[in-house]
């Protein structure tokens, strides 16, 4: 499978390897990052997004910061602190957190090695998290497609694919592993004002795999709930608390309550690394507030006046009381029993 | 007051002029329609948009009709023919088919007079309802103010305002006679996808007025909601069916699920001329679809793969349950009331 994100390994220790994402569905192309200020500016500006593979992406940033830091006095103190300036390129996915943490970790437990071990050791640590990735989507995807009803219809919001992953995607895992067995499945995708992921990703990303795939504005969603043509709700998350409350890109809270009015079941399929152990109730999760052309502009071109207000929140905070199920490589587990995965 | 739209007399009875909302905000311009043709597609193409603005088209086509027909055998049949075409332009705004039965009725109750009279008297009676849905719209506003808390933002969708109608507006008309009397109030305008009238046209014209006004995307609203920043709704209608479910712009429904949801009042702003007396539910309500580069294409350029099935519903159905109230210009009224207004 071909990883959206990837360690390339050379004699020299190697370089990030990703699909910039920003060009998509019009280009395709990978760039590499070899360095931890280009990898800062690659999260923060999308080139590479959704939470599993930002995790992947601040995990190569440490190893990065590792090789910048082979000739400074303070080897592991140098790296932490350019740990913790990758860390600050986002602020609402914890898979970000979650893998430096891992990274920090193998630092910590080899401290007293030699450096080049010591980065071979975050290497080999990244590689691992990679293939865990694709590993948890496909275990993800088992256990989500059993809850997709024959020829059923699936209304998406966002990008929470293989794009978002290393590969197989999380709520696109579910999708894929449900189509393996049953090609009648249909997608209704969200368009994801205001970067359009759901647009530019989803639809690129689906149609690729031969999936019948229909293309909606986000107003849309309920119109089409109340047609019955839609039978199932699934996304993808940023960050869960311990409570169930899940962030996922903004619109998605209004899709939930949607999907509740109609009785429709709503699912958040995420790998436990998007649950963060520290945070007991959304109303804690921090959500991120980007740039305003995200909004005024659309193909570089302004879509209404210069001098009105914005306000851009990235995410949105999704209750538990509003989610069927979050769909996690241990299963499906309920909202209010998620904090089991952290006490068993 | 500068009207949208209007009738310009001439000593050859003269044409209808309007503002060209197609290109608004980047460009002001106005355009006259000298035939019916142009009309239609005038409507279809949404130079003239809204409504109650769709309806004075609409009557203004019935004069185009009759000065077309003036060499005709069949004076009168020819108006009602070309009149039906007109009406044919959308399907969803009951105001077109209202307006031109106004039109039809001067033409039945005059059928005897010369030509040139009846021609006469249909632009008089256009002049009429112009000036009408001024003044409907001003009591609308007037009433509207009332359910306006001191300070509050309101949050609307879609354009329901100047542009929609004659002039002063129905929603937006609420909005500026609250603003009359409290300049602290602020308005969170929809983007309204695909046609971004909330990000075109009402932050156009809410500040040139200098009212606060902040966009934000469809999918934004219920995150504002839940973080108490939106203290009422206000939003048009294009068809009220008599059980008091309303036909607005596609999103509209999802809005009105998501106040329910933050027990946050929703309210739609529309003259009588919007209830079809006709209809019983919305459930009756025709749903327009509308071309499908309204939704994969943006100022001019993809927002998405080619290869991607599109459904383009340009309204959606609000069930009266959603609805707290009508804001009519013969006061609020409850949805399940709404019928009364035929009764008395």
């Amino acid at each position: 499978m071909e990883k959206t994100i990837e360690w390339i390994k050379t004699n020299n220790f190697g370089y990030s390897k990703m699909i910039d994402q920003t060009q998509l569905p019009y280009i395709y192309k990978k760039i590499s990052i070899n360095s931890s200020k280009d990898m800062y500016s690659a999260i923060k500006s999308m080139i590479v997004r959704g939470a599993p593979a930002i995790g992947i992406a601040g995990a190569h940033g440490v190893i990065l910061g590792a090789i910048e830091s082979l000739n400074c006095d303070n080897f592991v103190e140098n790296i932490k602190k350019i740990a913790s300036f990758i860390n600050s390129s986002r602020p609402t996915a914890v898979n970000l957190v979650w893998a430096i943490k891992e990274q920090l970790k193998v630092l910590e437990k080899n401290k007293n090695e030699d450096r080049k071990t010591i980065i071979d050791l975050l290497i080999e640590n990244a590689i691992r998290l990679e293939n865990d990735d694709i590993e948890i989507n496909k275990k993800i995807g088992e256990y989500g497609s059993a809850i997709i009803p024959k020829g059923a219809t699936i209304l998406t919001h966002c990008n929470a694919g293989s794009l978002a992953t290393v590969g197989w995607g999380t709520a696109l895992g579910v999708v894929r592993s449900a189509f393996e067995k049953d090609k009648t499945i249909k997608v209704f995708a969200d368009e994801t004002r205001p970067r359009g992921q759901g647009a530019r990703l989803t639809t690129y990303e689906l149609t690729k795999d031969n999936i019948n795939t229909t293309l909606i504005t986000d107003g849309m969603g309920a119109y089409f709930m109340r047609k019955k043509m839609i039978d199932v709700v699934v996304v993808g998350a940023d960050r869960i608390s311990l409570n169930g409350d899940c962030a996922n890109k903004i619109g998605t809270y209004m899709v939930a309550i949607a999907a509740k009015y109609h009785n429709i079941p709503f699912y958040v399929a995420a790998p436990k690394s998007t649950i963060d152990p520290a945070i007991k109730s959304g109303d804690e999760i921090v959500i991120e507030l980007r740039d305003e052309k995200e909004v005024t502009t659309i193909n570089d071109k302004p879509i209404c006046v210069s001098n009105v207000n914005i306000i851009n929140p990235s995410f949105d905070v999704t209750p538990g009381a509003l989610i069927t199920g979050i769909i996690t490589e241990y299963g499906i587990i309920k909202p209010n029993e998620i904090h089991k995965l952290f006490t068993k």
